[in-house]
């Protein structure tokens, strides 16, 4: 047997396999909490959920990996191991950055407060609310000034990286200062443009069986493998499990059922690039999705790029009349006008894409003073309803259940996640500006069902890259320049204003 | 702060508290395994359930353990910490006597095998299950091996000592040989006599979603906490999760109803005994329920001595005709009659209680030699066949699906388990003598659905007392003698000859 010429990297990947085992019971155990876990179980499973979590933190903060890293840098590692080992230092630096206990307390103190949130939400109860939340925003602030300690940067930017590598409020400010000057004279032109268009409203009810019926048929249209993978219902819509077996959920009303819909395709733009992660690296930080926002612009990439595509409610309709019957509302023009209809709304879920902005705007500007120690949790709903109105001219107060209350991020001590929903948009806008340059007839084969070329497209340039480049070399790499929010905007008024 | 008097005993009660929650993760994940996990996700969970086993062996075996043990002997323990302790030793004992190699070896093959299971039971595919099933025998017989070498028990009574300490097979001969008198003249009377009854047999087809929800109810008349649990679908009915948040599933089948409500109303009694459990001790293996004979005790309790009670049916029947509507054969004395109904038949979870005892007989005639080395996988077939001809006057010859291949047991590694349903079966006629001793008017009392005095003495005797006696003192404390098989048969008689 010859020598082995990267031991130290070889027993690093060995570690993380074995993390990544223990992880999988983990996400598992969290998408049953949200999905399917009866209220009793919530004490225990909170309690399993922290012991897990600390013990995956011991794992990954072993004396030992310090020295295994410093090990492996001097081994003669080729380009894609190098990569890979830089995956392994940015996951053990953070980790390392905080201590276990906190780890522990702060998933009690989260998973305590998200069990809480599903009755005091439907109960408007923000005096309730309010109490779990400050343990939370005082474990995440606490968190935000370890890493802040270690890395130099401010405590929002330390927590922003954990989502978004390499992204800093500065750059945040500067794109959404941006959005901020010429999206509410969007908003407005659009809705002076649309206030003449005919509007059929689909008749309900919807029966939740016909609704997952249909969420199911658009999840294999685009192309989900539900071999590896599942689509349930949770109060909050999320995509969990893991790349080998991927737990989509949605939400169902009797009264509409294009929430559901778009929500479902919006997921399972998540789904297929946890599904397409590179297989042969699994188990290796390498092999996970390279940020939050890339994961975003996947979601948005489906729910937004091709589901509001003019062409592709020629491909719904059929789908839609197969499960809830024939509607005159239900024809593929009128479909697409209402995916396309611009209004603003309390929900930011079911936001459309023009007025989607405002509501992360909105946040970013609440959760970063919040967690930099510069406004309390008793501040979050006046500041609330005065952005609210500032930015969409909705009346929220006394109504936190459409309002502050509505997210199920800030409960489960999700800081510095709400800005990659809107790079996600503009890198998804990126992705089908650079789609189009290269395939000039890319809008005609949408509309006759030809998506694969999109999907070959995704998993070739993003889904298949994992963590290999870091954001700006896989953003230059797919599209050939850097992060260009222009594409969003022309987008935008190119779908709205055209 | 005053010195702890029980250090020792102290540190152990936390280290199998941290056991306990990460056990959690790994119910749930098992769970899911059984009753939602698609294919493709098979690989990664069998890594990670093998990863956790491997880890728990780890926690349970640790060093330190052993010290502990002996310096919590010398401890001011009461009576109560010192049959803790006598539990916390028989879980160490048995778990150092086996290598974490052979633990994890042994989770993955069964994993495995019980994946395959699924699709080749539907195949009828023998020749593809034996390739499987071959090494989890293997390293069956190398646990054995160890058990046996650390208590000096055969290797078959090793393996029975893990469901029912202190049970050995001399007894189970004793017991089974005496049932093999008595058994098959019983069934022949039984049948005699029943050859005249008229049988309506309902007219199916009865949808799936209308039988769970007649299981639901079922389930709240037998007092199930769906706070606390779920009932779900699965290949093989189990009754996993936690005592926190008890997971049961069942199986519909379009053309007949009774076999998942009886099979529902058999989990229930498992769960219960779960969901009740004593809460204060939770975390411990004093807490944890005693065998599973008594745990079989308890589904028996549900389903025979209560569900096929010629009072319950008058309280079924309302919920039968609730769910799926009415029919001449969903009267109270027809469903009776169909619930007692003695006939020979291939499945064993879908035996009458009379001829139940043939199956495990017949199990428990293959397994021990199988895992004494005396015979090999592919004999398994050929016994069957003689054995299912000379117990039940069945012939099961190439009928794989519905012989040797129909339980999920020896594809996961269970063996020793089978005689437990018969001794449960045994203890379930125990009780209720016991509680018609103590009671007088309990039939006229169930058949008014007055279920509490039977729940409360279940809970009191049984459920509550965890592992605090072991099982013969438990059994006269409850019962006020030893097990007494002469019960079980005194209740056959007298509900089938009587």
């Amino acid at each position: 047997m010859s020598t082995p010429r990267t031991p130290a990297y070889d027993a690093l990947c060995q570690r993380h396999q074995r993390i990544h085992r223990l992880s999988h019971l983990q996400s598992i155990a969290s998408w049953d909490q949200s999905a399917f876990m009866p209220s009793r179980g919530a004490q225990a499973r909170a309690e399993a959920l922290a012991e897990m979590g600390g013990l995956l933190h011991q794992l990954g903060t072993d004396p030992a990996l310090k020295q295994l890293l410093d090990e492996a840098a001097q081994e003669p590692l080729d380009d894609f191991q190098r990569a890979s080992l830089r995956e392994m230092r940015r996951v053990w630096r953070s980790a390392n950055a905080v201590p276990q206990r906190l780890v522990e307390a702060r998933s009690l103190a989260n998973s305590h407060c998200e069990h809480e949130w599903r009755q005091q939400r439907a109960a408007n109860d923000w005096a309730g609310y309010v109490e779990n939340l400050r343990p939370v925003v005082r474990y995440a602030r606490e968190e935000a000034q370890y890493l802040s300690e270690d890395s130099g940067l401010s405590r929002y930017d330390a927590l922003l990286d954990q989502y978004e590598p390499g992204m800093r409020s500065a750059e945040v400010d500067r794109v959404f200062g941006d959005l901020r000057q010429w999206l509410p004279g969007l908003i407005r032109q659009v809705m002076e443009r649309q206030a003449g268009d005919s509007l059929v409203h689909p008749q309900g009810p919807f029966p939740a069986a016909a609704q997952r019926a249909l969420g199911l048929d658009a999840m294999k249209l685009l192309g989900f493998d539900f071999e590896a993978g599942r689509l349930d219902e949770s109060a909050h819509p999320f995509c969990g499990g893991v790349p080998e077996d991927v737990r989509m959920t949605t939400r169902y009303r009797d009264d509409s059922f294009l929430q559901s819909l778009t929500g479902t395709i919006h997921e399972t733009g998540h789904g297929r690039y946890e599904q397409n992660l590179p297989r042969e690296w699994l188990g290796l930080p390498v092999a996970r999705a390279r940020s939050m926002g890339l994961h975003e612009s996947q979601s948005l990439s489906f729910e937004m790029q091709l589901a509001a595509h003019p062409g592709f409610a020629g491909l719904l309709q059929p789908l839609v009349e197969r499960h809830l019957g024939r509607q005159r509302g239900f024809a593929a023009d009128n479909l697409h006008r209402l995916m396309t209809r611009v209004a603003p709304g309390y929900i930011r879920v079911d936001a459309d894409e023009v007025t989607y902005p405002a509501h992360v705007i909105l946040r970013y500007e609440i959760e970063r003073p919040l967690i930099e120690g510069e406004i309390e949790v008793e501040d979050i709903p006046a500041l609330w309803d005065r952005k609210m109105q500032e930015l969409l001219g909705l009346d929220t107060r006394g109504n936190y259940k459409d309002g502050c209350m509505q997210d199920v991020h800030w409960g489960c001590g999700l800081y510095g996640y709400f800005p990659c929903y809107t790079l996600g948009a503009m890198y998804a806008a990126q992705w089908f500006a650079t789609m189009r340059r290269e395939r000039p007839a890319l809008d005609e084969e949408i509309a006759r069902g030809e998506l694969a070329p999109v999907f070959d497209w995704l998993k070739d340039r993003i889904w298949s890259q994992g963590s290999r480049w870091e954001t700006p070399e896989l953003v230059r790499r797919a599209s050939g320049e850097a992060l260009e929010p222009a594409h969003f905007r022309r987008h935008l008024e190119a779908r709205y204003l055209g």
